[in-house]
């Protein structure tokens, strides 16, 4: 039996959230006090019921990519074998939603160096980069170490005209018809909404392979869809366990009740951070498996949660800024911050029971005790201490902190993590009243670049930019 | 005659400062206005006056850093082609101060995939890899692909008791004297302090090849040290062109005048900024090339300036929290929470002038204008004005910003940078009136860890540990 359908193995691998070291009990004045929570009743009520609310009327179309993708799982799995058994580079033309999924999973399940692997070690997957900016510089690395014609492009953007992506694919598909004529659709498959935008339009005029983002399913919500379930298979990763690990998830996150609901304590809690000034929100994963984690889940909590209208329309600029540490490497950049400046955080420990590996410290130096003192412990014993350690200097300077722990970093576990943040995200967007699935703050800045760049119907905007104030030589220095 | 002695090329690498977006004029309201800066005169003389009586005194050793190590350069460059001839790895050990610079200088100045690349395309210089953590899962990645008799470990601490450095040391020390016997030594250089700590001892009984960090370099200011430069030099990197163009940023930031010197300047700003409540730091390069800047940056900010008692022993508690995001990448990850969130952080930009390569972006798909008016315009074009686009949708959300540019990537270039931000950082030091140089606050985590693993002399913390409040199970869920 896969391991993943066991309830057994499920229930060992539950994630656990701690948030003993939120509350008044152990950390003092600067802690929580049990009954602060309880009188959030009312309005923890009502959040849980807009949750279920929303759900059932189909407006969280992503809590069912656990559960409605049977077939389209299928179909990505064998076309990563035939990936597999074509090409040596598997390449992502994305950005944002549709990058830092497919980045942060592969850093978790794979080879920490997989892409320096001979192919023989990678199980005969294909290499992955995620090319998530216009560099050009970067750009033009990317063709230095791929061979265009062992190489497939993923190319994803579910409206089909963000301008990063859409250039990315422009200069690609030049390059790739040049080199390999009609061919070159065979080294291009599409991610894109079913229906509307001009990517959709290009891939059924062109004959591309296309997967779907469904309906509903936004760009920081959607790695447990094709956008993140491709790429992860085409480099080996067992998806099937990765949506059962969402799909354990959902029945504890479900739970009206927050005293039980991992998601909502851990939306409530920040939420009663934020009420008393404490608007940055670091995540601090004690692996470098989960660094990219932290990246993903900086866009997740930025976009949904950074809002300038509440949904009644009165201006109330949250927002949490995400900061992303990694354990124990930060301790010596960030944690002097964390533990003696300003009383404006939180911190998240993502923490993991049991590593993949055990890597012994050999013994030596018995003349010196302040080395030897480590020799015949395991590195996995230094960073659990170093990790319990943070936690005891940032409890004993009065620091906001709780852990979520994985007992251990597989498929199943991360699909829990994945899931568990993005209810949490939900979670709290009900919390502050405001839309947690817009971002009408980027507008801007996208027209700008359209006017910029002369793209027919942006004259207005490029009028607008160019009456604005002019730049003083005094403030250029 | 080598570029960065000539003195009309040096002109045209100066970098710049732009604070436009930080005042009144531009800004509106949420700006400074000029009369904020004079009004802090006195201050900022004070401060000017400090910084260089303490250079006077000898308390910046750091600042002499581009002046006094010729005859080590010479040895450095002579090390690195040695290193050359029999390496296909360069590893580093070490973490925080000893990592983030090596990092960053590699990141901008070598090719993006460098590790990536056959050896003739490195111009027959190692490979690079910065081992800074004790993730055991990442240790024994590592050992998958260097073979360790190709490879040189650089260890990096200047205590001499850094337990993750020093645990890696015992590891690496053991397996190369199982594999190579006396030979191991070849494979093993020190980076330490000249008379104090166990790594000198052991150097000098062992006979290991050794550089010494200056007495005065702290970690986070050891950059242009040998800590940074041997790693630098062994990768083909240029250092003297790297410390030209610290010492002619010297020149510029050593100018009592703040309106004229762009590091006090800066300095300035971001202490008015705290003085409303900006207390985060955002550093947003437009360049892969820069990203890790970003990190090397966070650190130098965080445990400067994030400090507890002021040198008066008042408590403060102060300090910006730097975040790290990257354009145009975080466009689609952080500018809806820049734009619309609260009103509690500065961005600076880092620009680049001319990057390093062209990308075109090919013509196509005519009949969709959302498409086709990208074509024909380059790479270059397209991530220039996403920074314009950007910087201009913070102005109008009232969003204090200001940018650095970069006439080139390059390491004249890198070294003003560097230098720019040591000085600013320690100005602001100045300002705040804490000590920028120290880091009390990782003594209780460091302590707790010794505790943890048993270290003699540790056993009153481990009692104090052992006594902590016991966590409720309520919590956790």
């Amino acid at each position: 039996m896969k391991r993943f359908l066991d309830k057994g193995w499920q229930d060992s691998m539950r994630i656990t959230f701690d948030f003993n070291n939120m509350m008044f009990e152990s950390l003092g004045e600067q802690g929580f006090k049990w009954e602060q929570i309880e009188e959030l009743d009312p309005v923890l009520k009502r959040a849980a019921a807009s949750m279920e609310a929303k759900r059932k009327a189909g407006g969280m179309a992503w809590r069912e990519l656990p559960y409605n993708q049977g077939e389209i799982v299928q179909d990505i799995i064998n076309t990563a074998e035939e990936i597999k058994s074509k090409f040596d580079n598997f390449v992502v033309l994305g950005i944002g939603g549709s990058a830092l999924g497919p980045i942060a999973v592969q850093q978790a399940l794979n080879h920490i160096y997989y892409n320096e692997l001979p192919k023989e070690k990678r199980g005969g997957y294909p290499r992955l980069y995620v090319v998530d900016n216009v560099d050009p510089e970067r750009m033009e690395g990317l063709f230095d170490i791929i061979d265009l014609e062992k190489t497939v492009f993923n190319v994803i953007t579910k409206s089909g005209s963000t301008s990063e992506t859409m250039a990315q694919f422009l200069i690609i598909t030049s390059l790739l018809k040049d080199r390999l004529g009609e061919n070159y659709k065979d080294h291009i498959i599409a991610t894109t909404d079913k229906e509307k935008g001009n990517l959709i339009k290009i891939a059924k005029e062109e004959g591309l392979k296309t997967y779907y983002i469904p309906d509903g399913v936004g760009g920081r919500f959607s790695e447990l869809c094709p956008v993140g379930l491709l790429a992860a298979a085409a480099c080996g990763i067992n998806i099937e366990e990765l949506l059962a690990g969402a799909a354990y998830m959902d029945d504890i996150v479900s739970q009206r009740d927050p005293y039980k609901n991992p998601a909502y304590m851990a939306a409530t809690l920040q939420y009663l951070a934020m009420e008393t000034g404490k608007n940055i929100s670091v995540i601090m994963p004690y692996a470098d498996s989960l660094k990219y984690m932290a990246d993903w889940y900086a866009q997740l909590c930025a976009e949904s949660l950074g809002k300038r209208f509440d949904t009644e329309g009165n201006e109330v600029f949250v927002g949490q800024t995400p900061v992303k540490a990694l354990g124990v490497t930060d301790q010596h950049s960030q944690i002097q911050l964390y533990t003696e400046g300003p009383f404006d955080k939180v911190v998240t420990f993502l923490g993991v029971g049991n590593y993949r590996a055990e890597m012994k410290i050999s013994e030596g130096y018995e003349d010196i005790p302040a080395v030897s003192f480590l020799g015949g412990h395991t590195m996995n014993q230094l960073i659990h201490a170093e990790q319990l350690a943070t936690e005891y200097a940032l409890l004993k300077a009065g620091r906001l902190n709780n852990t979520i722990t994985l007992p251990e970093v597989n498929a199943f576990t991360l699909g829990q993590l994945l899931y568990f943040f993005e209810v949490q995200t939900a979670f709290a967007g009900e919390l502050l009243n405001i839309d947690a699935f817009d971002q009408p703050g980027v507008e801007e800045g996208k027209n700008a670049t359209y006017a910029l760049l002369g793209r027919p119907g942006y004259q207005d905007k490029k009028a607008e930019l160019d009456a604005r104030p002019k730049k003083k030589d005094r403030y250029i220095i």
